[in-house]
């Protein structure tokens, strides 16, 4: 029976954690649960999976949901009664609670890209230095986990992110300043909450993810690459030196990686019906990115390379510019001009402190609000 | 260092084992070679790799190969200089030696395909008496094998073969009773022996393999399936209970795998500069088979399933069928149409030993030939 903590247990990952849990009562308990605004599904959430510890944000009487104890973040990520901890929260948020949760050596399960895109680092010596374990969440780093499995990082050549391109992958690039938000949130593959389906739009998502597989397996910026897969059904491959590649498939449903991520190092049956035919799919395409279409892909590379506290402003800066986009304030390619513009007025810290990566993240906030607001 | 015997070493699989070892010439000592008839190339060979264990199969006079010690496959097989046996020979050949090996604890590198087909229910038990590993060469099972590193065989819910097709599978059925063995023999996307390309054009090959999956590792027939892919770069894939799929892809090389064969558990430095650029590639296709096109496909799983001696019967009639078929004997339908007659006629044995697996084999061959000869 593992015990579990998730937070964000109402944003995408959480509910469809919370799916998984549900399919498996005998072996999961849901000891804590956290959330931020969305207490009318929490108190759903707490009535379904009984957890006696609970945390949210913003709280308008303090009988709402009674019978559990209101505990920080922090608290319950290093609370004795969990063993594993799902930080599905968005943002920095997630920043301490997973360090507090490697610190009382809880296994992590990381669904919150932020955490390791501005302080990977900082994350990975913790866990080395606490031997706890980060599972990666996402499908591209689960796939890459799981070609991992049995083999040796040192062999690794090469690894290969696949992207789906998103709804603008074939649309004529003079007319991409005229995306609406509704456009860009009809993403054709996965079903996914509305900020990672905006940066799936731009690949400042794939852009992420380029920095935490860096750090979650240790390979160097120059071995890895992204791929379009428009199918994504490959979630991401393994290139090893001897000219061997592994990859790692399955239909394009969130459940299954969150799953393995859960049940690891144990596979459970798949109760979500996803079988893959490939015979009837037919053909899996892949192609080169084109770097002219996806700006921020290049942006977040560059950054993590760069590495200090760029990849927090990189975070920070994009978290707005989609808000603003979202809102209608700006278009969609301000948004890469936006982050390109921050990053570019950004006096960056050397072997930052958390405390410093927090504060570039709150300056990149306040640089994007103020230009447009000058510009508005 | 490991010590290498290789038998069938001027065939396909034996000279590119060659190879794979001159690329690493501080890491394998090659103790023994052992051939049928080829004995320009073995003298080649010989003062190349320098073994001091020989065998062949013709000997015209003593002396053409000295300074070496001359023994038997079932002596080199258990030699104590020797660790590692890569099984290449062809038919039934390799059935005794790779039994004497499994008894004496070597590890056996396993291309010849027939082995496992004809009896890979005692070599296997023999193999997990003698706790010995069966490594397999082919490059689907190695394929399979690579994507099983750190799985569990337990939670396996289906291995999926993948075939090219060969060259016929566009063509109009009703001309297939036309194919030339030239035309046969230019297969479209792998460079391998005679006999192997004739059976990738009927897809006898993958019924074979077929069943040596099924002995290799352990998933009844219900659960293997096989995928025509066209371009080759996916040589297998494994689908687990949890909705999850590993593919291991590469160029068409058949070193690769022999490599990953002699190296395995570690990945050497891929000397033959296979990258693979799937940007460029474009498209993996997948489409199902048509049983009907390929009849040798359905005879090989049927005669796995109902084992006893019908698998010796399907190689041995599928071998002499291919023979008549290169020297213009029969038809390219007539192979099948050979091998069903053949099986039908058969009186299978149950549980059967060695001996009377031979005694099928050497049953169906002259079954084989009379019903040609009668025909003819």
């Amino acid at each position: 029976m593992k015990r579990l903590a998730i937070l964000g247990s109402t944003g995408s990952i959480g509910k469809q954690t919370l799916e998984v849990v549900r399919e498996f009562p005998d072996r999961f308990e849901v000891v804590a649960l956290a959330c931020g605004r969305n207490i009318p599904l929490l108190k759903e959430q707490v009535a379904e999976f009984k957890p006696h510890l609970v945390t949210f944000n913003q709280v308008e009487t303090n009988d709402e949901i009674s019978d559990v104890n209101h505990l920080s973040l922090d608290e319950i990520a290093c609370h004795p009664e969990i063993d594993f901890i799902v930080v599905a929260t968005s943002g920095s948020a997630g920043l301490s609670p997973t360090l507090a949760a490697i610190r009382s050596g809880k296994t992590v399960a990381l669904a919150n890209k932020e955490v390791l895109v501005m302080a990977g680092d900082i994350v990975m010596s913790e866990a080395q230095r606490y031997k706890t374990d980060i599972i990666p969440v996402d499908s591209e780093h689960s796939a890459i986990w799981q070609c991992l499995n049995g083999e040796s990082k040192k062999e690794i050549s090469k690894i290969i992110l696949t992207a789906s391109g998103g709804p603008f992958k074939s649309r004529d690039t003079a007319l991409l300043s005229e995306v609406t938000p509704e456009e860009a949130l009809n993403h054709p593959t996965w079903q996914m909450g509305v900020k990672v389906t905006i940066d799936s739009a731009t690949l400042m998502n794939k852009g992420m993810e380029i920095i935490e597989a860096h750090w979650l397996f240790g390979v160097p910026f120059s071995r890895i690459e992204v791929l379009i897969h428009p199918q994504s059904i490959v979630h991401s491959m393994v290139e090893f030196v001897d000219g061997s590649t592994k990859a790692q498939l399955s239909m394009p449903d969130m459940r299954l990686p969150i799953q393995y991520a859960l049940t690891h190092p144990e596979r459970w049956e798949d109760h979500f019906h996803n079988e893959m035919n490939l015979g009837s799919l037919g053909a899996l395409e892949f192609e080169p990115v084109d770097l002219d279409r996806y700006p921020c892909l290049r942006l977040a590379s560059d950054a993590g390379e760069k590495g200090r506290t760029y990849p927090a402003v990189l975070c920070a800066a994009d978290d707005e510019a989609v808000s603003l986009f979202l809102n209608k304030r700006i278009g969609f390619l301000d948004i890469a001009a936006l982050v390109a513009r921050t990053l570019d007025l950004h006096k960056a810290v050397e072997n930052p402190t958390i405390e410093e990566i927090v504060a570039a993240d709150v300056w990149a906030r306040e640089t994007v609000r103020a230009s447009v607001e000058v510009a508005g």
